[in-house]
């Protein structure tokens, strides 16, 4: 039984306590907070659970095995130190670290430590991309052509992070899974609204490899929730929506390819589309719930996670290197 | 009875056949092809209209009053001059011209020749497009904040134009007749898919003053044909989705504001939506009969067209810059 | 603070316990199933509950105030029964009995012993349903002129009813509490899939005075979920899908209203709609939330729900028409 | 070369010239109508076609050898029959005519005369429903079940037919292509709107041998266009949306099975849909261009055609039974 203590028990927070607690292998043994009133909310839910208003005994107490940070990103870096330096394997929620230096060095004592550091990016575990990734790995889209996704709400508000970061880690950590090449440089463009404080509108671009490219549209001010991604292969193309309640993957049986004849090239003026689609049925699994099994499978194997430290740092260096293009207008920002 | 003559009959050529017919003040006197078979499918349709395989004679048809121009944008300049030299109103294609310089000299022919320069920007004739703009000029949605479009299908084939050419200027010209502001700076990111010469996926950053920005999104590599505009105001915000056949244009009852309180913040992480939601009836005349029309009225009242040669030339600087940047990696470039 | 018991812990028991246990002014004091499993999951979800394997402690407990049945529909009168003479206040689930003559004796008891009686028309509480009752009180609709309602999605599987006693009631108490007026007669029609043992599909016909039509289409046999009702008024209709995340409610601005001109017999023909559509916010309090504190309110202001005994009654007697009429192959039966 | 003459140029009549007109193997001969300005725009039109105000020059004509009969459902019987007693192949709108009586009439003097009756159920041609009933034939969706349709749209005005007569034949037409199964019994019920006259809503359902089913929604009241068919099978089952651009057809992995074990049953009541979904393309050759080649086909190849009078008559002698159900409120009609 895994013994875990959890930090932050805020907007994402009662969604770890909640898993933890439900997984036959794993024991929710503590919840800190630094807020009366959430800790308060976590008795209720969670009545076996340590109620701590700060972190210092949870490092010291040696019965537990592990530590979930769900604070903001800029205690990420500090708290997970500690959790290494006291012994522990950690669950760290996404972005990684405010800066790359401190994402390595965080690889690094996990390395040392020989202790599991994985990184939430639940995204992984959900049954649409898994499936999509299996689809890939199997050949079936042929090779990566492009990633282009629509990940926009409303959602303005004054937060410690622009846009960016706040969305774009989703889509940065799904293109990585699915296309797992070299990134070569990042371009990033964006609206200062409110001054310069705020930025909740921009666009990134991401050139890899292979000629394979990534466009991501990230937007906290837009009247409707849109989650669109096109995945492009040579083979096949996707079309992946997660606010579809029932087909959240189209499969279409068109690559990206040069017309030749006349009457393709006609035909694609005129329809909607070209070949089947095909709608794969996809398992409803809760994606935490596997996280958190895949977590206890790492720790009690000695295995890295899907989302490891090297995936949580992939995003920091993107989101890095985008906050300076942002500044520069989209001046490409190589990596 | 204004004589108009056709000089292309190739993919867009026969609609402007279509509609020169019908408009009831417009004679269509003679169409121009260099391929046979067009200028035999013109015949069929078009039983009363003179077939020309040169254009020479239509400039000296001193009976023509003026002159389409349906041709690749690579012939525009030459054709165009030639029509004004000789006298004629004309009617271009868009893009209006290759480079920017090309467009300054037209405008300035049809200025010093007095004859009619109109731009076939399409798109600004359509109903939803003209509901937009009279909902943005009675103040609906208050100030602009933003353009975000997406507009992308499949139609890879070698042209004489990469993606941008192809498919921007319609975005281009519908965010520049909403949002009449001054464009500071464009940076444009794309694929080089198939070696240097196809791009065939493209993002586009256009900065204006007031801090507005502009998102356009042009594929010709996605499996689904997808046309959707996000226009965001400090009162209200629209999604304009062509490919809606009954709900064109949604506009919602939120503008772009910052929230205040707690409990807006967590309504809008959990809700799709905020305040009503309300599509407006919009007409159904095609486009091209009411630009004819407009052509027509120009021509008799000696006006400048909505799209005139102004708003073609904008179109095509924001088309150069792109290149420029394009070819940069998204690097900004001033206009 | 009103003790409740609840008899029935399988698919809808749960969500009871939980809304129960959550108001304020409730408390979920007793929890009683014949299964031992599902008593188990009962206790770990409601710790303070006393959990009951048999209902004679429960009638005889006179600390409880209020008893709610959530058991199979042919054991619904008898558990009432005892309830309603044991003293305590009832909450019923649908439909409220397998006979008429049964609902109008508990309904005659509840009258008698002054206690309260709701029947679980959970749908009547939802924010969609509120708003449209809204706008027909409001007069927004005009003249009622018909329902028409399609509830399908796949589930055959055999049960103790059909597939109307299973989904049609959710729409007959909607349509009711849309069209109070008296209902006339009752033509059902379905398959017998499988022998005369199962029906799983079938449409009902309800004919009211005013010449007011409801139409019900039901259907255990569909591979997707459809949930489209159409409301008919003289001024305004109504698209409710409650399947739509943020548009569940779709105002179209036209009545059902002869055409007089060629005009508009045209446009009839070739547009999706006529006229402005409107889709208000709805608010998304759980139903069975505001459920739970309006049967508080009732027991507490002595008064009768919304959803009481005579709603539920007019329920029964249209299921027990329509069971005839499809034994009769859409034989007409009147109320 | 197949010589036409077509009466009728209303609503139509148009789309039958046009594509008369360019079929290789046919001549549009002559065009007959009572209004002088139809019969202006059919001169517009087709300038070589004879222009004729009266029908009996057209029938004494000897060089014409089809007719085509594009008038009011009551004209159909007199004009028929003289095409046939004039020794005229005929093409004969829907519904093919008022009484069964009639139609058997004109089978019969089609057979003696060894002349080709058409029946124009267009939908029968298009690429959707040719997939629909090729996936059918090849055993993919195992034995029939059920077909429900939702055909409803804007449309109240006063007309020389119901909302039956108007928009079911398609149903009808559509369902006995794919279920060419024993008609048995009919039940129909509607409302009355604005007195006996008009009936603008209606449900139709007709049992079949085989324990099959058809269940037939239609409306001129709906304030949305509808077009949505279920098609049942017990191997899979198939939503054919008529109103959906780019999948018209959607085929569910999953058939009318009962469920067998408990987990089943929990995920059908949780999940949208079970198992995958495959959406075929779909040819978009105009229906109306293939049938017109298949009447020619039939004329020189002296056969039956897909939708001969047989087929015309199925579909009058279920709308003759209709209206008898319908005036008595639902009540069963044998066939």
């Amino acid at each position: 039984m895994i013994q875990i203590g959890l930090i932050g028990y805020g907007y994402w927070g009662p969604n770890l306590a909640r898993n933890f607690s439900s997984n036959p292998e794993m024991k929710l043994a503590a919840i800190c907070d630094f807020s009366p009133d959430r800790l308060k909310a976590a008795g209720r839910n969670h009545p076996h659970a340590k109620l701590l208003n700060e972190t210092a005994s949870l490092f010291n107490d040696t019965s537990i095995d592990a530590i979930a940070i769900a604070t903001p990103v800029s205690t990420h870096f500090e708290l997970a130190k500690k959790a290494f330096e006291s012994g522990k394997h950690v669950w760290l929620e996404k972005p990684m670290t405010e800066k790359v230096e401190q994402g390595e060095i965080l690889i690094e004592m996990a390395e040392k430590k020989g202790k599991v550091l994985i990184v939430d990016h639940t995204f992984i575990y959900t049954g649409a991309v898994r499936k999509i990734k299996d689809l890939i790995d199997k050949g079936e889209l042929g090779d990566m052509i492009y990633y282009d996704s629509t990940r926009v709400n409303l959602g303005l508000f004054q937060k410690d992070v622009d846009v960016i970061w706040d969305l774009a880690p989703h889509d940065i950590s799904i293109m990585d899974y699915f296309m797992p090449y070299k990134k070569l440089t990042v371009s990033a463009t964006g609206s200062h609204y409110y001054g310069k404080e705020v930025i909740p509108k921009a666009l990134l671009t991401i050139y890899m490899e292979n000629n394979i490219i990534a466009h991501i549209n990230v937007s906290w001010v837009s009247p409707v929730k849109i989650r669109q991604t096109l995945i492009g292969g040579s083979n096949k193309m996707i079309l992946y929506d997660d606010n579809e309640p029932s087909e959240k993957i189209k499969v279409y049986d068109k690559g990206v390819e040069m017309l030749k004849t006349k009457e393709d090239i006609y035909n694609m003026q005129v329809q909607y589309r070209v070949g089947d689609m095909w709608a794969p049925k996809i398992d409803n699994i809760e994606a935490l719930a596997l996280e958190t099994q895949h977590f206890v499978d790492c720790i009690k194997g000695n295995k890295k996670p899907l989302t490891d430290g090297r995936a949580g740092l992939e995003v920091v260096k993107i989101l890095a290197a985008s906050k300076i293009s942002l500044a520069g207008n989209g001046i490409p920002i190589d990596l």
